[in-house]
This record gives C-alpha cells, sequence and structure tokens, in this order.
C-alpha cells in the first residue's frame, strides 16, 4: 500500500492562494516570522439544513504537512512575479511547519462554529497552510457528510459509489470515493480508488457490452460464460420488461443453472424505477429467481431513494454517482480559517476576533477546546461545549450550558461524561498521531452517528444540536464585540 | 514549463471504472480484442439551461492516453481481485493506445447531443479510456462553461478565480482554475495554477493580516509600506464604513502620496456589496481617490452580479470564489460515452443505438462528424449539422435543415460557409495534433462565443441554437429505432 501511496503522492506545498505568500512575505519583512498565532478552521452551515455533518480528510492534511517543501522551480517562479524578497525566498527554500495542529478525527459528526482543527504555529507557516487544509477538509468532509445522508436512506440496502465520470477533476474521484467510503458506502467503482486506498471495487458491464453482441441474449449469455459467479445484467439498453428481464432469466436457466450457478442481479438504469423494478421482482420470483437482486443506478440521491422506497419500489442495491461525488445539491463546504489568538510576551494567546457585518461572520475568540457531553445511559450525544483550551470539566459536578445568543435560555447536565474533540496531530513540527486505517475509520464514523438522537439526523427540520460556549468563552466574546462595536 | 508539468503529471490508467476491465477482459476471452469500434462523447442538457456550453479538458485528455501504462504494482493489484484472467493481464501490461480521436477544439460552444468526441479504435482500448475521457472532459467543460456565463455578467469588468479552497479536491482546483482562465476570468489565486499553466495569479492580503497587527490601521500601513505600487486593502474586519475605508484613505494619504504611489484599491468580502460599494466609491472619490478600485468577492456569480449592477453598484473588479470552481448551481456536466458503430468485414462502420425508456436518451448512431454553418455577411453561426462521416457539404449549394422531431419544419441556408468541428487528434495511436498554448485556447474561445446570436449567449430563455441531423443521419436512425421499437 504505502508503495502505490507514494506513487500517487504529489507535492501540493505550491497549491495555495497567492495571497498567503504575499502576507507571509509581509510578515516575514516586519519581523514578524516567529510571531506565533493560532488558526481555527470552521464551518457556518451544514449542507442541505442537514442536522450535522462529518469530519474527514484529515490524513491528507497530514500528508500535504508532512511532504511541505518548495524546491528550486517553486521558488524560481515565485521569483519572477518580482513581488516577494529575496530573502524571504531564501526562507521558503528551506521552509519546514514547526508548529502543533489539534484536529477532530475523521468521521467526527461536526456542528457549525467548532474549531474542528486548529494551528498554532508561527505565523507564516499557520498562513501557507490555509488553503490545502480548507481544500482537503471541505471537499471530504462535504463528500462524508452526503454519502452518508444517502446510505442512511437507504435503510440497510447497500449503497455503491459509481461517480468518478462526473466528479470535478481526478481527485475529486479518487479522493471522493474515499470521503464516501466513511460515510458508509459498500464499494466504489473507482478502480484506482480501490488500489491506493484499499475500498472494495465492483462492476460489471456497461451498455456498450449489450450492443457490441449481435443481441441481447448473446451479450448477457457470453457474460454468463464468462463470469458464472458474477453476473449482473444491465437490462435497460433496449426495453426492460419485454427484452431485458426476459433475456436475463433465459440466460439463467439455459446457462448459469446448468453450471449450479445463479444469477446475481439484474441493474436498471433508466426509465420508471419503482414501476420497472416491481414488474422486473414479479418476473424474476415467478421464474424462480427470488435470490436475484436489483440494482438501481440512474441520477439518484437521499431524495429519490426515499421517494422509490414510499413507491414500493423493490431496489436491493443502489449504485449512486454524480449527486454523490460532487454533492450536488449542495456542493460547497463552507469551512474557513480564522485567526483567532496571538501568542503574547508571556507566550499566552490573546485572543482575536473578526466582527463583520454579517453577524453569523463573527468568529468565537481564543484558543479553545471543545467537549462532547454524552449521556452516561444511553450514550447518546447531549451536546459540544466550546471552551477555553485552559478549563477542564468537572464531571462529576452538574455542568450548566446555556444558549450563546438567547443567555437566559439554560439547562442543568447531570449524569453525563465527556469526551475531548481535539486530539493532537502535530506537536513542535512532528506528526504525533496516526490515522486509523480507512475501514476503522469508516466504522469509528459509523458508530458515532448512531450517538446522535434521530431528531438530529432527521432530513426534515432536524433538531438543532446544542454547540454552547463555556462561561468565560463567552463572556470574553461578549466584551470583544462590545470593545468593536459602534456604541464605544 | 515542460519540467513543472512532468513534476506533476500522474499517471491516471487506473482511474477507471472497474466495469471497464470486466467488459475488456469479457472481450478479450471472447476473442474480440481487435474488434474496432466508435464511441461518441455528447452531453444531453446545457447547464443552467443556457444556451450553450463550452468545450475544455482536451489536452489533458492527450496526456492521459500518451501515458496510459499499466505497471507491474497495476497488473498485481487487479490480478488480487481474483475475477481478471492471465492472459488478459499479460495483455494490459504491454497495453498502448492504438486508434483514431477526432475531437472538438478547447474552447468551442458546444451543444446537446453533439459527437464533441469520436473514439475509434479496438474495443478494449476505446473501452478502457472511457472513465477518464468524461471525468476530464465533463469537469473542465463545466468550469469554462459557468465561467463564462461570470464574464459575461461582468459586461468587461475582470473577473478573478478565487475558489480553490472550497473546490471538490486538488485537481478541481488546479484544472478548475486553468478551465476558469479559457471561460475568460483574467487571473487566479492559485499558485501552483500560475505556476503549472502561466495563468496570472493574484493577491493580497486576508482578514489575518488585519487582526495580526494591533490596529488596522497599523495593517495597512505596514502592508502599503511592503507594497506601495500593488495595495490593494481587505476593508471589511471590523466596519467598512466607519474604519476599513477611513483607514484605507488615511494611509494613502499618510504613506502611499507622499512615495508617489496611488492606493490600487479596496476589497469588499461581506456585507451589502450594493449599499456598500456606493457609499465607499463616494469617500474614495471625495478623497481625490477616483483611481483606486473596488473589489468584491463574497459568494458572487452571474446571478448576483447582474443583480448588484441592477442596484447601481460601484464595483471594478470581482474575485469569485465556490460559485465559479465547483459551478454550484449546477455541479455536474452530464457528458456520455456510447457505442455508435462496430466496424464490419469490410471495415465499414456499421451502426449500433441505446433506445432507452428515456426518449431523449436514445442516440444517434453510426460514425459522423459536425458542420457548424456560419452566415458569410455577418460570420455569426447559424446552425450546426451533424452527418454521417462519409458526407460533404457543398457551401455553392443551397443546404436544407430540418428539425428531427417536427420533421416539415424546414429551412433553406444560402450564403454560408462551413467549419468541420471535430479534427483529429490521435491516428493510429499517435498524436497528430498540437495543442494550442492556454492564451490562444483562451481568445479562441472568446471569440467563438461572440459567433453565437446574442439571442443564443442570454441567460433567460436563451433561443435554442439548431443542431440537426442530415437526411442521410436522421433516415439511419430512424430505421433503426423502428427495429427496435414495440411495433416490429
Amino acid at each position: 500500500m504505502s508503495k502505490i501511496n507514494l506513487k500517487n503522492k504529489r507535492n501540493m506545498s505550491m497549491l495555495m492562494d497567492f495571497y498567503e505568500l504575499t502576507m507571509s512575505n509581509g510578515y516575514f519583512k516586519n519581523g514578524l516570522k516567529d510571531k506565533v498565532v493560532y488558526f481555527d478552521v470552521f464551518f457556518r452551515k451544514v449542507p442541505e439544513n442537514g442536522g450535522f455533518a462529518l469530519m474527514a480528510g484529515l490524513e491528507q492534511v497530514i500528508e500535504y504537512i508532512e511532504g511541505l517543501k518548495f524546491d528550486e522551480d517553486d521558488i524560481d517562479y515565485l521569483r519572477s512575479k518580482n513581488c516577494l524578497d529575496e530573502e524571504f525566498l531564501q526562507y521558503l527554500s528551506s521552509f519546514k511547519f514547526t508548529g502543533d495542529i489539534y484536529a477532530f478525527e475523521e468521521g467526527t459528526p461536526i456542528f457549525p462554529n467548532e474549531p474542528i482543527l486548529t494551528v498554532k504555529a508561527p505565523v507564516i507557516e499557520a498562513q501557507l497552510i490555509e488553503t490545502m487544509i480548507l481544500l482537503t477538509l471541505n471537499h471530504q468532509s462535504l463528500i462524508t457528510t452526503k454519502s452518508n445522508r444517502i446510505v442512511r436512506a437507504a435503510n440497510g440496502r447497500g449503497v455503491m459509489e459509481f461517480g468518478a465520470r462526473r466528479s470535478q477533476g481526478y481527485d475529486g474521484a479518487i479522493y471522493g470515493a474515499r470521503a464516501a467510503y466513511i460515510g458508509g458506502v459498500i464499494a466504489t467503482a473507482t478502480t484506482l480508488a480501490g488500489q491506493v486506498f484499499g475500498i472494495p471495487v465492483s462492476g460489471t458491464m456497461a451498455h456498450s457490452w449489450v450492443q457490441l453482441f449481435e443481441d441481447e441474449y448473446t451479450a448477457f449469455k457470453t457474460y454468463a460464460e464468462n463470469y458464472p459467479d458474477s453476473s449482473t445484467f444491465l437490462v435497460d439498453t433496449y426495453s426492460v420488461l419485454q427484452s431485458g428481464v426476459p433475456n436475463a432469466i433465459k440466460v439463467s436457466k439455459e446457462v448459469l443453472e446448468p453450471m449450479g450457478c445463479r444469477l446475481k442481479g439484474i441493474r436498471l438504469d433508466s426509465g420508471d424505477m419503482a414501476y420497472l423494478s416491481i414488474k422486473a421482482r414479479k418476473m424474476l420470483d415467478e421464474a424462480g429467481l427470488t435470490d436475484c437482486k436489483i440494482v438501481a443506478s440512474n441520477s439518484l440521491d437521499e431524495y429519490t431513494i426515499t421517494s422509490l422506497f414510499n413507491q414500493g419500489a423493490k431496489i436491493d442495491l443502489f449504485g449512486v454517482g454524480e449527486r454523490l461525488v460532487t454533492s450536488k445539491a449542495e456542493p460547497v463546504f463552507g469551512g474557513v480559517y480564522k485567526l483567532v489568538a496571538v501568542e503574547n510576551e508571556n507566550m499566552e494567546p490573546e485572543a482575536r476576533i473578526k466582527i463583520s457585518e454579517n453577524a453569523e461572520k463573527v468568529s468565537n475568540p481564543g484558543h479553545k477546546k471543545v467537549y462532547r457531553f454524552f449521556d452516561k445511559d444511553s450514550n447518546k450525544a447531549i451536546c459540544d461545549v466550546i471552551t477555553l483550551a485552559h478549563e477542564v470539566i468537572d464531571i462529576n459536578k452538574p455542568y450548566t450550558i446555556f444558549d450563546p445568543v438567547h443567555i437566559w435560555k439554560k439547562k442543568k447536565l447531570k449524569n453525563f461524561y465527556v469526551k475531548e474533540l481535539q486530539v493532537p496531530i502535530f506537536k513542535n513540527g512532528e506528526v504525533v498521531y496516526t490515522s486509523p486505517c480507512l475501514n476503522d475509520i469508516r466504522s469509528y464514523c459509523l458508530s458515532q452517528v448512531n450517538t446522535l438522537w434521530e431528531e438530529v439526523t432527521r432530513f426534515e427540520n432536524p433538531h438543532t444540536f446544542y454547540v454552547d460556549l463555556s462561561k468565560e468563552l463567552w463572556t470574553l466574546k461578549d466584551n470583544m464585540i462590545k470593545k468593536y462595536s459602534n456604541e464605544e
């Protein structure tokens, strides 16, 4: 595996917004190179008005930061822009990340305004890695979140990821398959994702196979002879009910059954899936093929899958393409990277805030951490509380949470345990975290989704999971807003 | 440039749907390896109900096919799937594409159902390259089409691509910037895209720069001292009108003007852009900074830009991010790859068709080409006609086009010249086409969009550009549909 990973590893050091460089050059010239700062990654809104999102992409963030390096070509290119100083370019040529990173583990349910990743580093280092951290987490968190929605809609039936041909670039397919797998799909059609990440791959035939032979019967027959143990026929090249299903049954009887094999499945890729699957199921059952699965694969997502079930569709497996791999209904995960603190002379984080004209864009200041509260009896997640980094939650005492906007809304929590959601990833530039294998990340993800109440996971008007601020953090923020507001 | 390209070149041979391999293994076992077939790439619907789309990604398709190669690791991985034959794996290990490819040039306006790329090759070769061809063309054509929409809405004001952090994977950012540039943006923020493709890069400061200094004034002052010739200040960290713009003006007076420099611009990234830009413009003008540009950059696209102009916004430059780089409003370009002909014993293409339950999914059969008709006087595009490959249009005679559905709707064309849109890309496995440099592709694209009538390019209910079939092609298709339809 590592060999294959290496083959596909690219140095992404230059994948950054150019302003990271103009700013860093400025920091460098103004003696701020060693100024230690804190940046948080957080997002503001769950895609598709869902109740939660899922963290993914951390493993690739780690790989990127470990491999960060500007080679001679890079420096030459930057020099050619004629706006960066030679001393800064020299500094870049021996650049190495030396800071700390804390982050939520992959597969963790995440909510708006939580610091899902925090960087503490000298300002240039922290600034230069902004674009890649956001790009990586935004992309994979988006797809994992979407995948899990579709998987939950499928309600125990398997979902396969089929989207490579419609994905937004090669990495959209490769890392999209990885993210989809974390979210719960059982397989991908993308061979390279299978090779690199060990995801199960699946695939049988396209319309071209059927068209290449003189007729549909011969096409199915030939496939059955070649793959007697894994035949799934695509039955909609000509007419599903008049030719596709009858030919599939005929080949099952004439080719597979005499060999002691069973027809594994038929696949519908167009037309009215509810009507066709019900009719096809009946035909298959009447022919004794009750164990033959029906696979559906035409522009599916959680909405169409739910609708198909409501119509009584007889579908056992879903192949989901473009709407999963691009998160078509909402293709952007809006994670941002904001400066929240600057280290003072005593090496303590001094909080910073971004006010903005849009109230919801006001950031949570300071170096923070996040505690997830779980109910001791049910093991269900109760709420998250964002605190300043030095705060410790005493699980032996009741803990009062309050709404950060309507502060009179309070609730006293008892009988809980807590989990710190940020774990150390880098310490002084060295990785101190080992990413679990992909199957473990996937299992962790599915188990963590199960800690959420159904009210939070439903698609329609989900209950808002509480993400509150500790009293100390709330007070700090309130004071800073007042300081910058117009009244003063 | 080539050195840099090489550095970033990856072998994408394994990026394919697994069914390409199961089918190819089947073709191999059944002696169909050398069967020559024809596949067309076409799409069915212009994104966002636009009047046209734009072709992009061909250069990357060429690079991919030239580099196609399965190495030992790849073969080992495929062997481990336990469903492909050893002879086939041996064949793959010395695989080379030997076929022909014809395609529309990058930057060409494209319309539904046209074969924008045609592959003629032995069936295994043609099958294995399906996923990558679709992925590449779908992604870049989507983004070029979107970019051009935004650029047209900006109506002569410059548009810069700022989307890397929200793009779907690394290639979403890199090739997204390339595609956006073809569509007409003037610059990208993505440094790597500048390095690899020579696209102009731009960038000045983020909120973190402003936050790092003790106050906004000091932040602007420091930036101005470092970059006196290229200062654009981000003015919304605290309050645009009460602090951002006043501080920008102050720094212009106190720092830039004494050095003989001018304030280049201010950037708005939140709030009511129409209101703020009008107020800011007034403040800048009253301070004598009439040449200071106002840049806007908060969740923009062609719709918000049009609306801003309608509200009288005073914006000179747009920075467009997530809605461009993901084509947020419609993030999928639905190009498909369909078998249209199989070579017979006389080495002639014998047409194939895919019927499907959905009428609009019935493909155009046979080996075809596409002629674009231009009016001799205005040089405007009149229509496209898809013909069989052997057909020649005599430009000295009137040519009658007819609607493929309502065939009584006819039109006789005179005073025209034609352009064949498919050009040879590969011949017998060798590249016979040289991709123009990116700037030339971009110029070609913008000039070709100008050949379309305004009725076709408008956003609301654009006129449908005629894409007709020649009489011979229409008759062939009609006969094939009848053959497969239920009546027979």
